[in-house]
């Protein structure tokens, strides 16, 4: 049995050491505990794209691959030292097209040391500044989820239960602490998450090693559980929202947001920011990822031969379907979300981390 | 490549021989051809709850059911020979609760046989009339499948794009024939249908035999498809249809029909004929299957310990969201279709299949 109130593996699953970044694979968590070794900036890239990390550890892993790129520019003058970071930064950022993630990382990096006048030449202190950028941009992160857990456990009522979709990461684990701290007790029922089983093997477990005794659910049962009345609340991330109030999240959430809108149930989307950059849905690209990772469950056949899979990795959910999104400043209803932050280099974080 | 136009394998998956029954292992397929040989009627009861058969499978392997416990019953006087045959049926009919297609053929063979007086002592008589009253349900079945068929193909345009949950068996098979004896053409998206996978391993394989090239999606992605425009009708067999037009279907099916309002495309339900005995949807026992089997897929663990499943096996979808109930007599509005078909006893019929 758990011990309620541990921190969770995957609360910390990237770590950088002397001359590697190890990632958690959560492709095969919590079956396996194995590090994925990364020794240069394009490794942390490949395993990104591979899904050796997703949700929120792509931030932490396009940091530590930004300290790696610094590392590798080492002796570089600095001209050619900050190209390289440039050129690191884009890669990581093309690895995974929806969630800003990424791109907030490396931006904070980049702002932050080899944006603006460069010195005559670097010994340490291009290395040196970016593993400070990176770790300034990870706490930023993490004090960011840490708001957003309180704002969202302030709508969750003692005793709820809370219908989750995916993998909500650091946002979720931010929101149990702050519904502990306020001694509101909760439950859990959370959707598998195929193709990945990341409802499974990443929500399920991390609740276990927080003390909960998490109910298990296929993504097709959402709106019979919403339906006989066994989830109060329905609570997501969001990859990215955008300015209007539309909802870009793991492909499955527009089904929960359709059966909680009808049977009266409110939904919540944690999300630091909406993206002052994708005023409405248009201006979001969701990722297609190869239509094989359906016909597979881990690691095996699930169909015959002559069928195609079709794997949008994210769909769209409209404002109207949102009771609130909870970001890093506070609750708000979507259709009214962009009134609280201002447009890219004004009053709001084009990143959707604010800044000191 | 598959020929089109050839029977599929499981159009004909429960066999009788000399000394058994043999019902395809629907569990495994189509990754093997496995036949559970049952030499007795508590054999096949146990298989049908095994879930060795599921959908229409278990009313074939009912009337089998039935004609061997006849055979068992070889030599017997009469009177034990019947109360021998119903408790059989008994058996067979409490090993699924929610569909009545067992009860439905456990019912037909009975009435033809042993319902009424006995005579004073059966030589073979009994075996030939309980075979022969099996042999007249099941092409009742096949008839009214047929019937079915050519309604829900009159609903398709030429070139829809179906999308499919779980596994319509030989409504699925009779609806696809009748659309290309009519020449239309067709496409199918297939949900996946977790746990068991039958949209994976039974509804795609089946259409590629029939000569199709599926396109397969997890559960969790049928609002994105119906959102993005990539299905142009919804089409579902149900397990139980009520007077007043609850569609009692796989669970999953509420949520398929909820993401197909929202998004304007047609859900047409395919099933013989409302269940008289089932006024409304509180008549309707919704069967709970092992949670234990959310946590498994293909005989794998998704889910670390301290986990619980929840598997409600149905769902129940309310008449307003349903276009058009297809039944053996036509297509009609689910809030009508009571009107199509009288109550127990009178001009319809009790068991979903017209009687001569």
């Amino acid at each position: 049995m758990s011990t309620p109130g541990r921190r969770p593996v995957l609360a910390d699953s990237v770590r950088i050491t002397e001359d590697a970044v190890e990632i958690l694979d959560r492709r095969v968590y919590p079956f396996e505990h194995r590090w994925v070794r990364c020794a240069t900036s394009e490794d942390v890239a490949v395993a990104i794209e591979r899904m050796v990390t997703q949700s929120t550890g792509p931030s932490f892993a396009a940091t530590t691959g930004m300290t790696l790129a610094a590392r590798e520019a080492r002796g570089e003058p600095p001209g050619l030292a900050a190209a390289r970071l440039r050129k690191a930064g884009d890669r990581l950022i093309a690895t995974r097209p929806t969630n800003n993630h990424i791109r907030d990382a490396v931006e904070a990096v980049l702002a932050a040391t080899v944006d603006g006048p460069l010195p005559e030449a670097y010994g340490d202190e291009l290395v040196e500044a970016v593993t400070r950028a990176a770790a300034e941009h990870d706490a930023a992160y993490l004090a960011s989820s840490a708001a957003m857990g309180r704002h969202a456990a302030a709508l969750l009522d003692d005793g709820d239960r809370v219908l989750t979709h995916c993998w909500a990461d650091t946002y979720l684990i931010a929101t149990v602490e702050a519904a502990q701290e306020a001694g509101k007790r909760l439950e859990f029922v959370c959707t598998e998450t195929r193709p990945y089983l990341q409802g499974a093997r990443l929500t399920a477990p991390t609740l276990v090693e927080m003390g909960y005794r998490p109910t298990l659910i296929t993504d097709g049962m959402v709106a019979s559980v919403l339906s006989d009345g066994l989830a109060d609340v329905a609570l997501t991330a969001a990859d990215r929202v955008t300015m209007d109030g539309h909802v870009v999240n793991k492909v499955g959430t527009l089904g929960v947001a359709l059966a909680a809108r009808a049977f009266d149930v409110p939904y919540y989307v944690v999300i630091p920011a909406p993206d002052p950059r994708a005023p409405g849905i248009d201006d979001v690209v969701i990722e297609r990822r190869d239509g094989d990772e359906v016909l597979h469950v881990l690691g095996r056949r699930t169909a015959g031969e002559g069928v195609t899979g079709h794997y949008p990795a994210f769909d769209a959910t409209p404002p109207h379907l949102v009771t609130r999104i909870v970001t890093e400043h506070g609750a708000y209803p979507a259709e009214r979300v962009s009134e609280h932050f201002g447009p890219v280099g004004r009053s709001g974080s084009p990143n959707g981390i604010a800044r000191a």
